[in-house]
């Protein structure tokens, strides 16, 4: 990893959904930097309202900045998950309006162009961002199995395989996740997203009913825009791996941000799964 | 092309599902050739019977051997979609046990090794394996749009994303398929099929409701054994590529099979879809 510039003593948290946010604001406060949260409407967690906050419509981005400048904060963490749905029905505000050239090119699929530009966007207008993963570094995956069950030499020949693949979609702008099993690749994520990809190997594995086989891998494009586009796995993706009936879930240390921790690797125990930090 | 070797007198033709099977016998028997066919019982479309024929059970190697031979045909070629569920309910006779070594490591997911196994399975019993394409070179896919509709310049870039995605799987046993819309990937193929691919794709558009866009891109995997494994096209996959809101289909020039050509190309034009073969 970079080396990392020195922590802020205020940050703006602009929150989308998911536990991430709160388990950022938590680590930050613990740190010592207070935190203000702009929290995406119909989108955050309402958890996250025991910080300070205001609530923000994606789309009312003129409100959004002048909530970050108003509450005196030079940096921020933009974190959070965002459905991609909610990116078609957004109210705009003037603000929205204003910045229109810089946000016309928003698409599907690919996106970490996407993200790119945001990050851009917001230091076009002061604001240095910082990634979560620079604030509560902790939330990171760490290398080596996480819980009681560790991979066989299959599957660390399958997440060999996994890993290489998502390395050779990289210059695709794809390639955050796939599966494999016994050295075959049963499912490419693209723009449907992990648990959409998890979900269809549920009728893909060949052996139905028998030990569990296949690895999910996750890693971040090799340019990925980290410091916006974190990839998280949690105890959903851990219900839908073991409903896919895999062995595992093997993700890049270091590079990949764990949800919910604890309850994460209660659930693979449960369910006899790996889970492996692989240092790529 | 490969320079191709003279054409049999006789040819045995195992008939999996689809028209091309059918198709396949009708060239033949039109250039001179006797063709028998053993078809795959559930599998095979019952129209397949106009030829000389006997029906064979998917797993009943010894049966299907004796066939070929007591037909006398020393070339044979293997054609027809075979759905992978029906691959796990196979009812076996004593040549499916005799020959289980060599059939043990069938496997899901990338079907090219298996494949390949296939055809030096019934060269090791003394056949010459030709491609379907060798016999009914008229079936696959020739240069430039095929119908009404030809591609945009932002169709021809979303193709050349495509197949240069294509050629970065090939490593890996997968790619004969995707979906590229505005030069970004939404859909990868694997174990799942063209046709999974493209109903997730209804959902994944970006812009639903205005215009079409994007390409499904289909090619061979760069050392895939086209004599077993033709990639194919047919109405279908123009059906479900008009309901995916893709402005069309780009498919490599002469290693892609066309199922129903004029069925597929009247369709394409009803919906404004273009097909097009690609030399690459």
């Amino acid at each position: 990893m970079d080396a990392i510039a020195p922590l802020p003593s205020r940050l703006g948290v602009v929150a989308a959904g998911g536990t991430i946010p709160i388990a950022v604001c938590e680590v930050a406060q613990k740190n010592g930097i207070d935190v203000y949260v702009a929290a995406i409407k119909g989108i955050a967690d309402p958890a996250i309202e025991r910080f300070p906050h205001s609530w923000v419509r994606l789309g009312e981005l003129g409100n959004l900045l002048n909530t970050l400048k108003s509450a005196k904060c030079a940096e921020i963490v933009i974190v959070g998950a965002i459905k991609r749905p909610d990116l078609w029905n957004v109210g705009v505000d003037f603000g929205f309006i204003w910045h229109l050239p810089t946000i016309l090119s928003l698409t599907r699929g690919g996106d970490d162009s996407l993200l790119k530009r945001v990050v851009k966007f917001f230091e076009g207008q002061g604001f240095t961002v910082r990634g979560a993963h620079e604030i509560a570094p902790e939330l990171l995956a760490p290398s080596g199995p996480f819980g009681r069950i560790s991979p066989t030499e299959e599957n660390h020949h399958d997440m060999r395989r996994g890993f290489a693949l998502l390395a050779a979609l990289s210059p695709f702008d794809i390639g955050q996740g796939a599966v494999v099993a016994r050295g075959h690749v049963l499912a490419v994520e693209a723009a449907e997203g992990t648990d959409e990809m998890l979900k269809r190997c549920e009728t893909l594995q060949q052996w139905g009913g028998r030990k569990r086989a296949g690895v999910l891998v996750k890693a971040p494009k090799s340019d990925q825009e980290l410091r916006v586009d974190m990839p998280v796995i949690g105890p959903r993706t851990v219900e839908f791996a073991a409903k896919a009936g895999l062995a595992g879930i093997a993700v890049a240390s270091g590079r990949v941000m764990i949800a919910n921790q604890a309850e994460m690797i209660a659930l693979a125990d449960r369910h006899e799964l790996f889970i492996a930090g692989v240092d790529i």
